[in-house]
């Protein structure tokens, strides 16, 4: 089989060793941390250490965070029946639950009008175009930033922030909501009065033990610089590819962005083909947020920004980590470029 | 370190090495399951093994499966915004969202007068009483029933049923609700329209590969016959008891309960103080369900059936499984006997 290279971590970043490790170590455990007994109190302990990387991770302390299965159900508990004022180019997880009332400008800022009537992403999946969080702002979705840009909740003057555990290196199924001391939240899950009381049913140990790993592990190695090679490996990706095929569009090109993450608008081609075709090639790359079930939806984000229905079809996203070389980009940049030429040959 | 003797399987049952090695296998593949490429179909491909697997050890079909986090958001899936009547034998987690208005005899059964609009639990987590389920049924807890009692869905005649992964010594934070083909659910979780549009977000893929290898093994546990030998020493670990405690009450005497499942009420002797008692000695047991945070809360079950406060605050339920010995059982009995002759000697 043909070695792959795989420059999707937006969708999902591959699972870090130190997660891998503390999943082991909880694989060991077998109490409920709900028990009494010392099986029980190892559990929590262990539940509570994960508690405490998170929270140090994103800034903020450990009794306000509230573990869930992922960034989708953070956003139903954080949003859900608030009526919170949304833009089109957030996540369809946030969508769900918000009034999309917001401006998103061509560069692909949104201008909110009310802070604390609003729920503002970080930064974008699909572009990485990143967001000026306004303070005193009601929740926001950090998913696409934590670990790839400094965030600090104490520090951000915000009420909710949420995110996933397995966009930064830790297993799926797993991730945090951050909530403001004194804030009140109603429990959507109810049950066993886990969680403090937000968030009730016994606990995901494994996957929280892997994603305490993880927060630990991201953090110190955006402290240590990991990500700015990723920059440079990403403006050489962009560079190589707006120098080798002229018509192509770079989105959110002189806007502040992730160090990871590129889109690009190529009319006429597919995006969902280019997907196909780099598969073939031995790529993993995107057309732009995974969604269910292998279907492939029409950018939201970009009809946003003002593109047209052709162009959010043609639309390609690489999404870079760490752990890939420049090799692997500059291998990339041939496949695309002779994809494209041939395509655009015919 | 004293030798542990763990005898709390209701509470959670240690992980199978079946479970553990598929959730390695999981660890390794990099893909979201939604993602259209290489990486990507190789995780849903795993994701679609374990609903199988699952489904096969529920006796249902693979497509009426919904993973979730748990049996606790199962059950808000299942029943929020329906009124439907339950007992208080139910646990906490389907008592958040039904209308006690069921009656419970004092052998702990409980008489449904209306199927269609009722929650019946198969079995009782802390007494292990065994409910027969009318034809008909809206939904049914089936988290403790599941792999210990022959149960098939697509023969039970019931609208939904719901199972937890770490019961049947899966990992902890997932679980499956079952739907009966052609009826409707709303999402309560909401964004990337996983699961059939049932249950978005990202899927846990390790914690659910776990849970499909635990079912398969669970099932063929069962059907091998492992939880007869469980059955006989429960019987003996109730008849050493009742022998060496005449005071002792054997909830549920003569009932059909699972096989595991034993609840003592020794009035006078906190169970509270029971469970700290055999913890030290070597012990894991518990005093009712596994609620937060090490809160003791006295059981609404026993209650239920008829007795009084105090004895409900005296109870000990103990919890087998096919790994317990009994050398371990007699070994407990010895502890709590003297324990108690302690207590009462004062």
């Amino acid at each position: 089989m043909r070695a792959r290279s795989y420059l999707d971590w937006n969708a999902t970043a591959p699972l870090r060793p130190e997660a891998r490790a503390a999943m082991g170590d909880a694989m060991d455990l077998v109490g409920n941390p709900s028990s009494v007994h010392s099986e029980g109190r190892a559990a929590k302990a262990m539940l509570e250490r994960a508690r405490a990387q998170v929270a140090e991770a994103l800034g903020a302390q450990a009794a306000d965070i509230v573990f869930v299965s992922g960034a989708t159900e953070a956003a139903a508990l954080a949003m859900a029946g608030r009526g919170l004022a949304i833009s089109a180019v957030e996540h369809d997880a946030v969508r769900a639950w918000g009034e999309e009332a917001l401006p998103v400008d061509e560069r692909g800022r949104v201008r909110v009008a009310d802070p604390a009537r609003s729920c503002l992403q970080i930064a974008n999946s699909e572009t990485g175009i990143l967001q000026e969080l306004p303070e005193g702002l009601a929740v926001s979705d950090w998913t696409q930033g934590f670990g790839k840009v400094p965030l600090a909740f104490d520090w951000a003057g915000i009420d909710m922030a949420f995110v996933s555990s397995h966009k930064i290196g830790g297993p799926k199924g797993v991730g945090a909501l951050v909530i403001r001391r004194g804030l009140d939240l109603q429990a959507q899950i109810r049950g066993g009065g886990q969680e403090m009381g937000r968030r009730h049913g016994t606990e995901n140990l494994i996957g929280i033990a892997g994603f305490g790993a993880a927060a630990e592990a991201a953090a110190k190695d955006l402290a240590d610089g990991l990500w700015e090679p990723v920059d440079k490996l990403r403006i050489f990706l962009e560079k190589t590819l707006e120098d080798g095929a002229r018509s192509t569009i770079l989105v959110g090109k002189g806007v502040n962005r992730l160090p990871n993450t590129s889109m690009f608008i190529t009319e006429g081609w597919k995006g969902e083909t280019q997907v196909m075709s780099m598969d073939l090639a031995g790529f993993a790359v995107s057309a732009g947020s995974a969604c269910s079930s292998g279907k492939v939806k029409m950018s939201g984000v970009l009809r946003a920004m003002g593109y047209s229905e052709a162009q959010a079809g043609s639309a390609l996203r690489v999404s870079l980590g760490p752990s890939v070389s420049k090799e692997q980009v500059a291998a990339f940049c041939d496949a695309w470029l002779t994809a494209r030429d041939r395509k655009f040959a015919r």
